[in-house]
């Protein structure tokens, strides 16, 4: 079975080595495959943004070991939950700390367990500071052979939950925010392609971010010019500020939590304006 | 069978989980090799040199899905060839962005196919920014699978092309430049092993790197002292220059791009000059 | 059987591709385990701490290739070995030049034999700069695939060694040092809790590091407020200092090598010294 990995290790250390060799102790055939390990250290919303972009690509029945844990030892509980996404059925298995919610965006797993019977742990007795290694992995491990989820732990009620920032909408255009920027400096929103479809009513759109005055999407990068700004719908459909062969956050001086607003042509504000 | 995976997504975001998850999709049991998800963002040489490093080494009937793709949503082709390296024959699938060609030194693939059957991409719409993981991912599974490069496409015809800078030589020397630096800062230059062989007769040579004179080519980096420059012929049998123990590009202040001459004993210039 | 790579080639070089590729081309069936190829360019210390990290939770029969080799091509021998580890009983190939002797803390392995059999590699002629392609990973790639050790090489006899700096201790307290910083910031020193349990005899301690008085050994990070350091052992059981959700090295200043003192309660030096 696949098991992917998700994790804001690093990759200089021997933790990775350490939880992949837990894992492959307690079931050597499984499939490992790295997601990222490079998740900035204790973001759950940047892991959750991850898993987004990958979950639902992987075949139905794959497993999701995530580990950016920054509460680890503390009260947080450890859970393992079966969920839908991208049209299939995966497992899940982490914290408690508000990543699956994020991954779910509001929904619910069909199941969850809290990871309460540690004669399915490496070590009765694990670490207090890397449950990937002595809790999480190992129970990966044995959900990803066949165990049941009510095997390895007691129903889980209530999840801790985060949420994503919504955008604002109204019938002149839509205010949103920069969630991630990604390795090409590709600056990724928290407007969908859907959002904007149901409030644009087909209307032409101005886009707002930082100092650019952007006008109209464009269907890929390469639609304008190099070195030129552009809005686009990237390849999660998200409204994405980027720089044609270019890194648009460092050129264009965006952040994560930057406004970006789309402005609708006709609008009552149809000019630029001081946000 | 063994698909190897070399692009520029880089390793903190979901885009190559999202890439293997497509793989994984259609053919759950290909086993996937990470080659480097680290080339420089939209660097196709670098990529081309990358996969000249290890392309040679793998088994014969490997896959090489490379997705290095400035152009991916514009009217480039997205391509798969059967070609030969290193003595074993192997397939490609990316982008026909010049890639190829540079992998195979100016050589010819055996078949290269267009990449025009949306009934084997993951979808036949697929995002305008990502077709590693809607085409490329995809078709190579399929072909990872068993399916004929006819099957996922029509001949391609002339493939674009990129060429490698070649060295200039003459009977007194070789004037080429510096490729690549690598991880540990040895700047690996376009002088092959061969080159010099052909044309230096026997002849021991100088070679002129920066501020560097260095006489004479050293069998490894130990053979001379932790800190002092020297030129050899790396592991790919190309002229290098390094610094045993340390980062030779940045201690020499050499980059890509600079010149590298080596000039043969007895020849007219043997004296250090102004180039 | 599984193979872990554990390299400081980096990931932006075709290095560990051409080393994956050349084991696989020995045996098609192995599976490859990354455990990381970020180890500090040549740092053989820091490859052994990783190694330490990772080996003992993977299964016995484990074979663990480790390149971290600043003397390719020198008299430096090559090795293969068996060795047992937190339980297991493992194999390790690479260089000779004490890297062994440091996972095994001094600890002798079962067999060792040097790799002097050329049929064994991928060519007789290897590289004087690429061992881990054409030594060590296709002699792997045999004993991975039941080749005997001793079909591979003789008889090592003495290995080179080197060793881990040991804690002064005496019945006041336990002076060690930061012997690696990991990703998250967190100083790992020598001390271990075995060392702790045996001197302080129960007594509460206090922690000297940097400028930093920590009175007491906390469980967890979660168990100071956030942005607070903390002195703690981490999941190896060695002492280190953390800061709660930071990055405790940079915010403290401290370096691989710094010092760290813990003194015990009643102790003769039981106020802040000037050391």
């Amino acid at each position: 079975m696949l098991v992917t990995l998700t994790t804001d290790f690093g990759t200089s250390d021997g933790y990775v080595g350490a939880m992949k060799g837990a894992i492959l102790s307690v079931a050597p055939d499984v499939r490992l495959v790295d997601i990222s390990h490079d998740v900035p250290a204790q973001d759950v919303t940047a892991a959750a943004f991850v898993l987004r972009q990958a979950i639902p690509y992987f075949p139905a029945g794959t497993l999701h070991l995530a580990v950016v844990d920054p509460g680890v030892g503390t009260a947080r509980r450890a859970i393992a939950a079966r969920f839908a996404l991208g049209g299939g059925g995966h497992t899940f298995v982490g914290p408690d700390n508000g990543l699956l919610p994020l991954v779910l965006d509001g929904g619910e797993p069909e199941v969850a367990v809290v990871l309460d019977r540690p004669d399915t742990w490496r070590t009765p007795a694990p670490s207090g500071t890397f449950h990937g290694r002595d809790v999480f992995g190992p129970v990966a491990a044995r959900l990803a052979t066949g165990t049941a989820l009510g095997a390895v732990g007691s129903p889980a009620g209530e999840l801790a939950r985060l949420h994503w920032p919504l955008p604002h909408t109204d019938r002149d255009g839509i205010r949103g925010m920069i969630l991630a920027v990604d390795h090409y400096g590709n600056c990724i929103t928290n407007v969908t392609r859907e959002t904007v479809d149901r409030w644009s009513d087909g209307r032409p759109a101005t886009c707002y971010a930082g100092s650019q005055i952007l006008r109209g999407l464009a269907p890929t990068y390469g639609a304008v010019a190099r070195g030129e700004a552009l809005a686009l719908f990237g390849s999660d459909d998200r409204l994405e500020i980027a720089v044609h062969g270019g890194h648009a956050a460092s050129l264009l001086s965006l952040h994560r939590g930057d406004p970006v607003t789309l402005v609708f042509d006709g609008a009552y504000r149809a000019e630029p304006h001081a946000d």
